[in-house]
């Protein structure tokens, strides 16, 4: 029991919040963090030059000012000490980064993952030999801090068993476990639903910066989402929030989903359906694919219009509700949506504005997610350097000595 | 600029959360407080000491320990120190409580409000009344450090401008700034969304007591709801979150709804469809009314069936999505709804296995509102205690003198 945070505590905390601040709003001055943390300079200099012996953030001339005279040195990160390893099961490839603190991408990896292949073992392996490879480019004296896995699935908190993912047939999968097992580097694999985490990565360094209130829906072979409220992400009881493809917007006579229901939205205005109403083949999903439509949408194709439109309504009226109900600030578009949002942006906002409570929606802002198809990858990043932002010494004495390359072993 | 929190702030902070536990959970000992606190005893000994030279708790024996031997004596809150004004703008009456620490109601009034009388200016005429009787009744000594109001309507944070009541036809009214002025006590009135307040109030002192993630659904005319997520109230943007009435569950061929969409979960669930689908005289609403329909359908009346199955069919239906996007642990239904609930729960269970993701919903508790008709009120007063919680001695201290019974003056 003790009375109060004790000083190291509250030095901790302040550590690791500066360190967050130069992480991901890059370089900022001395005078800046002050003013941010509440902090007197001598104070901020004094944990900038902790920060900086252990080799996190460095001091430099900013690159431009464009200001006369001299300018006031600024604190970035050194992406080059700790880094995160980032992974990415997506719905037909597999992707790995070594991160560097800044968001950097230091390195990457990726496989095409077919649809024979997509048993929990035989997607680790392929990872677990991705981190190998990764970790052995790494420069010595740096460390790994973290470690952070995207999937499309429902994934509960906090020990990451994937409860379901439709799309790869897993149930009740221990994924987390396994991946920590194979990669054997002394840190637990941090593992989140990739909409949620696309959520976070558009939260942190895309579309929605700034931003403390956002929806995220994210298209792929399903729709996926993740909510922002409060700047937190909004994991519900168990981690399951944010599965927005599951709204049941046509319950009646709607057509059948992946998840057994009917009229979700995913079933009503995901790529499927889209490509159905268009008369695609449904099977060749993908961006390619639903760029395909809009473009002959463009081109005045009938039935690619009237599937966009059909698609546009239930997106708008999946929207509409989730903003009666959320009141976001900004609804970010990403993954396959971005394209579907691009054509049909009219037919959304129609709907929107006529299911939408006007003070709810007044200020809200649309837009198309700005990291493409890294964001899931970005924010299992973002996930893997919490601990770091928690508390900065000790994650890197935590993480000891850099490991040899394998080669040298 | 400060080095980190003060001895004064972190003290504030502590006085405030130990008068915030002993507020919420009636008596606790100050070891439980200690515990709960993570502090040790003679800092909680200091803190009650404080809280009680103010008038603020007391310490006494505990009530019944139920065990041999001399009891350790408990901390609770003094009720008649500090209070509260709470205000109800409900459907068709108007409800005012001076509510002491702890949250016990030491008086109330309470007037019908007819269709014709709902004028902002009016009802805050009312109110204002209401106020003086209940300021005049207090005893000598005591002192109002809140006042907290709770609206069917759209609310604007942190102002309190009230953007929409659809069932008062109010429109951007300045409710909360015409209340601060006509009580003239120095302190502003919070204003909040009934359904919110309600949601708060289960969340503290009803049906969803130490449940973190929760959702509120209130019918009355309307239906309304509320979020917490994460322990805190769910607001969005700008406060209008947790608007589940016009979640979208009928798009095409629905209902017309009092916003102006179609097929909202209000107006498909709400007390008009249940009494219409009934064949009940749909202006006679309230809780007699819905009870009467779920009586009738208990008797067999095929109509009220009919009309309670559908209404539970829509419910189910809303609910399920609203699992799958938030995640709740724990759903309230509260108002008139506890009614629908009690008539149609296996219904409504139905829709939600059908429509809600298995692990979404696999540890979900469907619960009846605690508080009744004074939900609303109670989330109000809870509003308004907020700044005591906060900084205990320096709300007593804003509060000044308590003001003398307007007879004596």
């Amino acid at each position: 029991m003790k009375a109060g945070p004790s000083q190291e505590e509250i030095r901790r905390h302040n550590l690791g919040t500066l360190l967050r601040h130069v992480h991901i709003d890059g370089a900022l001055s001395r005078a800046v963090l002050a003013d941010r943390m509440g902090l007197n300079r001598s104070t901020i200099l004094g944990l900038v030059s902790d920060l900086a012996s252990a080799g996190l953030v460095r001091e430099e001339l900013p690159r431009d000012t464009g200001r006369a005279g001299r300018p006031s040195l600024v604190v970035r990160s050194e992406h080059d000490r700790a880094y995160v390893l980032a992974f990415d099961v997506g719905v037909d490839r597999l992707t790995a980064a070594r991160v560097g603190l800044g968001g950097v991408f230091l390195d990457r990896r990726e496989a095409a993952l077919s649809a024979g292949h997509r048993g929990v073992g035989e997607v680790t392996e392929v990872l677990a030999g991705f981190a190998g490879e990764l970790t052995d480019s790494a420069r010595p004296g740096t460390v790994c801090v973290g470690v952070g896995a995207a999937v499309r699935g429902l994934v509960r908190e906090p020990d990451g068993l994937v409860r379901a993912a439709f799309h790869f047939d897993w149930e009740d999968e221990e994924f987390g476990e396994d991946l920590t097992r194979r990669l054997d580097l002394g840190l637990p694999v941090a593992v989140g639903n990739e909409a949620s985490l696309g959520a976070l990565a558009e939260h942190l360094r895309g579309a929605g910066t700034g931003c403390q209130e956002l929806l995220y829906l994210h298209g792929d072979i399903g729709i996926g989402g993740g909510v922002i409220s409060g700047g937190r992400l909004l994991g519900g009881d168990a981690g399951y929030g944010g599965e927005v493809g599951h709204l049941v917007v046509n319950p009646r006579g709607g057509r059948p989903c992946g998840c057994g229901a009917r009229g979700c939205l995913e079933a009503e205005a995901g790529e499927r359906a889209l490509l159905e109403g268009a008369r695609r083949d449904p099977s060749a999903t993908g961006r390619e694919a639903v760029r395909a439509v809009v473009e002959a949408a463009d081109r005045g194709d009938i039935a690619a219009r009237a599937a966009l439109h059909d698609v546009g309504d239930w997106l708008g009226i999946g929207v509409a509700s989730l903003v009666n109900v959320l009141n976001p600030r900004t609804v970010v578009f990403g993954g396959t949506l971005r394209e579907v949002f691009l054509g049909a942006a009219a037919q959304i906002r129609s709907r929107i504005n006529t299911h939408a409570l006007t003070p709810a929606r007044e200020h809200l802002r649309l837009r198309v997610g700005e990291l493409g198809d890294n964001a899931a990858l970005i924010g299992a990043a973002e996930l893997a350097f919490s601990r770091i932002l928690d508390g900065p010494l000790e994650a890197l004495a935590h993480a000891g000595p850099t490991p040899e390359p394998r080669g040298r072993r």
